[in-house]
């Protein structure tokens, strides 16, 4: 019998050599070929075996099998997209084979009723009995940025998405490689996982691998219910002592309590036992979608702030008030600057010397504002009294995206504190391509002021979870 | 002397008949110029009087005149955008030439010290002695989407900004035609407006003119202080019998008043004073420029809802959840549905019956998931306990834009109740697309579920204040 330690070990799903799949195989539309299409797109190059006892012949050029067992090699994962009552069958076979790990994408299990619970509780025997693991079913399984296998078998129209240190977990099919525009924003990835109805691998196996995992910088995950709490909480501080988490835990209202129940045909379990749980963890509690998708990158490639005190610098004095507003509910303070500074800002112009910083007067009458803006901010951030940066960008129209991105290479060598980018303007292309540059230089970008300071409070907190545990 | 609503026709600043521009002719980089160029690609058809001593000949086909009194015909505005130490001169002749309206773009005046409070006291004088009027100084000034009527001097990449119901103010440059992507995103404009430094025209005056402007179906104002309260109240009360008033006021928090004290300096006033002030008139209180911006079409083109209940359909069942905290958050009931529309929905699939509406699984087996998709909508919508909707729609690829756009054509006639449509994808181009097809429809778009149901919540609770008015 394995350890609990071992079965988190989830490296035959995320990396698998050899991967068996199960599912229609019709050209287009079946998703047994949907899948193989898209681990093509993404560069998997481990060994494919498509197996179907009613196709001959190959598909994207791989031979079909009739069973798993027909295989010669060894095997180390399936992914499983068939009907329901022929799933349990699979899955038994490719115990027998061998197989380590086995995705099910397909639906109408425990969540549908009655019969699919039939099933479903097959193949938790199934695994009880063979160890074989599971994740699902009712799922779009996983990514692996790192080596492109995928388990999703619908159309994706992303050719690469950017490898990098965000962990995107959930138990919705929302979280997966075709629900957000990853590339086209170039969020740095480095696995994904839906683990569905979670009959075997749960939130806490997850947590563990992910604790582990190299790659990862930073866990999103988006939870309605653990399974068994002790080991939730456990995994969750494996986590915590080594890289944020951000949980996104929906059920605050007694409303959202009962349309989970609902749809997931199990309890959601006690709000305030939740919200204590992940405190007492040390994990950060994120309220929105939004935050769930655009806080992580600060994490991704930014260092931590050694303390709260934030300097908002902005084009327009009006807009920045906001984000006082919003820095002081995160829990951030306005920093001060120390006479130095604020000398040194005041030689540049009279009315820099104070925070949040209105860059828009000099701007306006500079000769050369690109060099004025990164004396500024350099200025700022190098002030024993901040420890992070929210920053203001104008990406008005396509030809200022180029002299700004060069300011921040510029700008990079000079500062050492975490920063946080607000871009705003009037074109969307600008805009997108100014996002994209930025971030591929590993600096997170926001369209909205809110956004980057709530960003750089939740690094705050985080900072300040880490010294209390004396890390 | 005029009665204070006379005082508030601000018909001069925003339908002007000519218009008289004091600034740099130099081409290309002049900002009188770049005004002139901005008057032209919005399409102002109204007469333009560049005015300069040293510029002699034509600029963009308009004759250059050397004083405003070498014009022979009457000029209603004028847009000034020259030193400080000028302007007071400009503003007497303008008085004296008989023009009504000055917008003063120039910055330097009480917002950088005491020189400029001089200048601008000296403005104030005019405004007393001869009875013109003046918005700013400090200010990008204002733009009328229905005549391209615009005061902004910088570089303008947009080519036409949509007309639409709602107008935007603020005491911030922010608030401009330069800085969001209006065009593409398909915003409908009535009006904009900057009041900069408010020496004359304020708040108070801006919202009588817009409670009275039939284009304005919605009024968003960004303030931080108003120059008189009791004036600012009675205005915002006239909006509100008319329209809604969403106001962003920062300075929850003590270090947002000091910073609204620093860059304005005037004071911020009392947080609870605005606080009640704007829930007594029956204004609503915003938080985030992201609302700000994003809140408001909700108003400018659906109805409003009857009551607080909620129907949210989304394509998985995990992401709706958040929606649902969001929706008790904002005020919102999650709608239960009748049993005649529960047990329509139930023979559509057997798991459609309950609100939230997971639509995934019927659309993933169905063989025309655009048509059942419609008739889910329209079932929940005429549910007699059912106000209002959070509809996703799955805009993953460019390919499906046309079928979606075409469904909720279809269901335009069948439904009357507003709705929100949270729209999620993996490529910006598609989710470009679908937003703005959409939004040109009179269905306001949202790249996040909350965003959606936020705006509903806010709807609501606007639909609420006029049922309490007895309106």
């Amino acid at each position: 019998m394995k350890s609990q330690r071992d079965r988190s070990d989830l490296t035959p799903f995320f990396e698998p050599a050899s991967v068996a799949v199960y599912g229609s195989l019709k050209e287009g539309l079946g998703l047994g070929y949907g899948v193989i299409r898209n681990m093509l797109q993404f560069g998997y190059s481990g060994k494919i075996y498509p197996v179907s006892p009613s196709y001959s012949g190959e598909v994207l050029g791989f031979r079909v099998y009739s069973a798993v067992n027909d295989v010669a090699e060894p095997i180390d994962a399936a992914i499983v997209i068939t009907p329901p009552p022929t799933v349990p069958g699979i899955i038994e076979q490719c115990a027998r084979k061998g197989v380590k790990a086995a995705v099910i994408v397909s639906e109408n299990f425990a969540e549908a009723g009655a019969e699919g619970a039939k099933f479903q509780q097959q193949l938790v025997d199934i695994v009880r009995r063979t160890g074989i693991r599971i994740i699902g079913p009712n799922t779009v399984g996983l990514f692996n940025a790192a080596n492109g296998f995928i388990t999703n078998p619908y159309l994706i129209v992303q050719k690469k998405i950017r490898q990098g240190g965000i962990a995107y977990c959930s138990q919705s099919g929302y979280v997966g490689t075709a629900a957000q525009p990853l590339e086209d924003r170039a969020i740095p990835v480095s696995k994904m996982c839906d683990i569905g109805n979670k009959c075997d691998v749960d939130e806490a196996d997850l947590l563990n691998y992910l604790a582990d995992d190299p790659e990862t910088k930073v866990v999103a995950m988006h939870i309605e219910n653990a399974k068994d709490g002790r080991r939730f909480m456990d995994a969750a501080r494996r986590v915590v002592a080594r890289k944020p988490l951000l949980v996104l835990r929906p059920g605050r209202s007694e409303e959202a309590a009962r349309a989970v129940a609902s749809h997931t045909a199990s309890l959601a379990g006690n709000e305030q036992v939740y919200d204590s749980a992940i405190k007492q963890v040390g994990a950060i509690r994120l309220d929105t979608w939004l935050e769930y998708w655009e806080v992580p990158r600060i994490f991704a490639y930014q260092p931590l702030p050694e303390g709260n005190r934030i300097a908002i610098l902005t084009l327009t004095g009006g807009v920045a008030v906001v984000g006082v507003d919003v820095a002081v509910s995160a829990g951030l303070d306005l920093a001060r600057f120390s006479p130095a500074t604020a000398e040194k800002l005041k030689r540049i112009y009279p009315r820099l010397s104070s925070n949040p910083v209105d860059l828009g007067p000099i701007l306006s009458v500079s000769d050369n504002p690109f060099a004025v803006e990164e004396e500024v901010i350099a200025l700022a951030l190098n002030d024993a009294n901040v420890d992070c940066a929210a920053i203001s960008v104008y990406a008005g129209f396509d030809d200022i995206v180029a002299p700004i991105v060069e300011m921040f290479d510029h700008l990079k060598g000079r500062i050492t504190k975490p920063i946080a980018i607000w871009i705003y303007g009037m074109k969307l292309s600008a805009m997108d391509e100014m996002s994209r540059q930025l971030e591929m230089r590993g600096l997170p970008t926001y369209f909205y002021l809110e956004t980057a300071v709530k960003a750089l409070g939740i690094a705050a907190q985080y900072s300040k979870i880490k010294l209390s545990q004396g890390a």
